[in-house]
């Protein structure tokens, strides 16, 4: 791609969209760069552009079919893989001006949206009409709806509620040549055709631009939220809670793991006298209706006390809960104040939670870094956040060995490298080694077979080709 | 394929099962051309091989695609779209003997089974241990985990658990080379690479051959059943107490609607004493635990009556609940009984149902045909079935007139044209019409990238591209 020309690039785009719809200045080409992954490699663009509709969308995409130039699709770029981050000589085509609810239907259960529309504010829209989006990442303040799906976002209530891909009913997809495309339905069941909504839910973009969506949505009433809090005296009996918890077949709405590096990140920044002398909380919610609510709760306490929590309780204050759920979300912005975090999005077999709570804890150790710990525990998703100091190269170093050996520990549980967060970039070398070289050509023969000319975020989600000898 | 000599086949073949798994004989050709979809078109396989293992099928598929042979797999042959239905000069592949339950996790609730395990000996396999396989199509007695797989049956209980591809954590699936791999997690979530899993649910065995499957699974305890049965006047009525129910954002386990005409079709076969007055019979299933389940039950019932119910009751009896549920399920063989069933699938809008409905009545009177109606109402998933009399060639034409109409009176309403029996061969007109050319083309798309010599079921699933001119 070194014959193309920047400014010939920007003058065409520029008479796609308006002007104003293209960036090209030095802070917005830094800024729309990179997700949150900044260990991920990323490079210049050659320029933004804020998409406002559809055909927005389609008309940039033809255009760099045409031109083959490399399109990166971003929402409000807070993954944390790389997905969004800029290829050389690309175009980073954002969605975040794309913030319409188009249609709330409440007899169906379902609603209508442009990706751009934050999460949160979706959930709002629809909770005015008495309904629910469960899909809650802890970036739900600032994460996109397409975003989420392009990475099958996951969550604190997956545990009981399921991620993503189980609201996505149909979408609006661009197409490689900039076609548009309806996929899906609106009806509550449906098997017409092979299941493209799936495949695009999960693809970060590299098989489709996700331009709008169809979301199913639960009733908001028949819920009544309870939690339950333990504080634990190592991450490994917080985790043999956790273990307790499924072995008794119990599922909470979400059963959260916070660690005390992240809870004195968090009370550092936020002051709220967060427990400092503690070492693990788990977090539990349980949201089934009626007496058979307050015996999950009464077990779900029953099962932490028995693996050694202390100070077990049903929180009472309404504001205390919301706190420490705020808590949980707020973990990774604080502790992203303390240096560049190296975030994993290991999922392991809930049973083995403890043991690789233990492995994360010894391979901390072991590499002389700071491994700070939250989880979506009841789904063995972890999250073990790799701290290294800005400018410390040799921890830096010593950072990615420590990445390296939590995946190879998650594999040989059986577990996989990415509950939520998605490839992108950051997962490559260890999706190759959980899927095998035969399915990992399965993802190169469906994306050469939607998108030949391979400029839809090329490079991202599965490894490609090893370029031929010679 | 003219060029096939079929002992030579069979010879083949042979050599690489047992004998004694590979059948010639007149009755088993016949007996394995057609699944239950008698309308659709079948022809006479070159043989049927029943595989006992994943190695069986690999080896089979693998000969195929050396040497150009088209093979049909098939799990106990109920499907009602003629997916697998035999292809000329092709080979019949049953998983039947694959009934292996092979691993049942009770910790993080999976199974993992060979794709020939009956649907209902696969429940009963983990209620032993305290855990529940949710997805009940109709034939849930006789159809197997593989075959609801590749069709992503649904089911009564779909309207609140959802449909097979919810349950489907991963696979072992056959490519069409014969490569084994393997597809998905056990892992409570994940998100490493394209979501193949839910390409391959519903993709009829034109992608791969699935031969093993990962489960998801729910505890069987806390649920309290309780049902709730409504007479109806009409169709329409009945149909008027579904859209109620919906907008009154109530989500009940099962609504399923059972018209005279099977209720009738049932008691005389069964000789059970079934209303026999009545126009139509609506069948709610609510199992939410405690105080809550019985208020959505009131609930149901007061929807029910107002909607013009009559003799709307809670049934108290388990014997009689239980007998008019499997009334339901055995609607279909018992009108079957009557003469070949052209089976519709339609799924519309749940505020919709009274309307289309009340155009499937219109429809049967216009074509003077007979139409059943028994339907998974609460999912909006409709089932008209229309009878025409053995050897009455008139009649049949006029059958096939009501079926397209029916079609398009489903689209014409936001609905689709199968809601869970799959397109198979009796719905890709309806489906081309569905999706449009172009989504159409990404089926042909990727089929050609998976399936290159398109060996795998070839004709289902989705139309083929018009042969080129000349």
């Amino acid at each position: 791609m070194s014959t193309i020309v920047e400014a010939d690039v920007v003058t065409a785009v520029s008479a796609i969209v308006r002007r104003d719809q293209v960036l090209t200045d030095a802070a917005s080409l830094a800024a729309y760069s990179h997700d949150d992954a900044e260990w991920a490699a990323y490079d210049r663009p050659l320029a933004v552009v804020l998409a406002e509709s559809t055909h927005d969308v389609a008309a940039v995409v033809a255009w760099c079919a045409t031109n083959g130039v490399a399109v990166v699709p971003r929402g409000s770029g807070t993954g944390l893989s790389g997905g969004a981050n800029a290829v050389a000589d690309s175009i980073v085509l954002s969605l975040e001006r794309m913030t319409a609810v188009l249609e709330i239907d409440a007899d169906e259960r379902y609603v209508v949206a442009q990706a751009g529309v934050i999460n949160d504010r979706l959930r709002a829209s629809v909770a005015e009409k008495g309904l629910w989006y469960p899909p809650d990442p802890a970036s739900s303040a600032i994460s996109t709806i397409g975003g989420n799906a392009a990475t099958n976002a996951g969550g604190i209530c997956c545990v009981k509620y399921g991620v993503t891909r189980d609201y996505v009913l149909g979408m609006t997809v661009v197409l490689a040549d900039g076609a548009v495309v309806q996929l899906g339905r609106r009806t509550a069941k449906g098997v017409a055709g092979y299941d493209l909504t799936a495949l695009m839910v999960g693809s970060e973009g590299t098989l489709g631009i996700i331009t709008e969506l169809t979301l199913k949505l639960l009733p908001l009433a028949g819920r009544e939220e309870r939690a339950v809090v333990g504080y634990f005296p190592s991450l490994h009996a917080a985790g043999v809670a956790v273990a307790a918890i499924a072995h008794a077949g119990i599922i909470p709405a979400a059963l959260e793991l916070i660690d005390r590096t992240c809870l004195r990140a968090v009370d550092d920044w936020q002051q709220w006298s967060l427990p400092r002398d503690v070492d693990t909380l788990l977090l539990a919610k349980i949201d089934d209706a009626g007496a058979s609510g307050d015996a999950l709760a009464d077990r779900v306490a029953e099962a932490m006390t028995t693996a050694g929590g202390v100070n077990v309780e049903r929180a009472s204050e309404q504001a205390e809960v919301d706190r420490l759920f705020l808590a949980r979300r707020l973990a990774y912005p604080a502790l992203e104040r303390l240096g560049p975090v190296l975030t994993e999005d290991v999922c392991v077999p809930r049973g083995a939670v403890p043991e690789m709570l233990a492995r994360i804890q010894a391979i901390a150790e072991a590499n002389e870094v700071v491994i700070a710990n939250i989880a979506h525990a009841g789904d063995g998703n972890l999250h073990p956040l790799i701290i290294a100091p800005e400018g410390d190269d040799a921890a830096k170093a010593r950072a990615k060995v420590a990445f390296d050996a939590i995946i190879a520990e998650c594999l040989a549980l059986g577990g996989t490298v990415t509950g939520e967060h998605g490839v992108g970039l950051l997962k490559l070398p260890g999706l190759a080694d959980e899927l095998g070289e035969r399915v990992i050509e399965l993802h190169r023969s469906i994306k050469l077979a939607l998108d030949p000319l391979n400029t839809l975020n090329p490079g991202k989600a599965f490894p490609a080709a090893e370029p031929a000898a010679g």
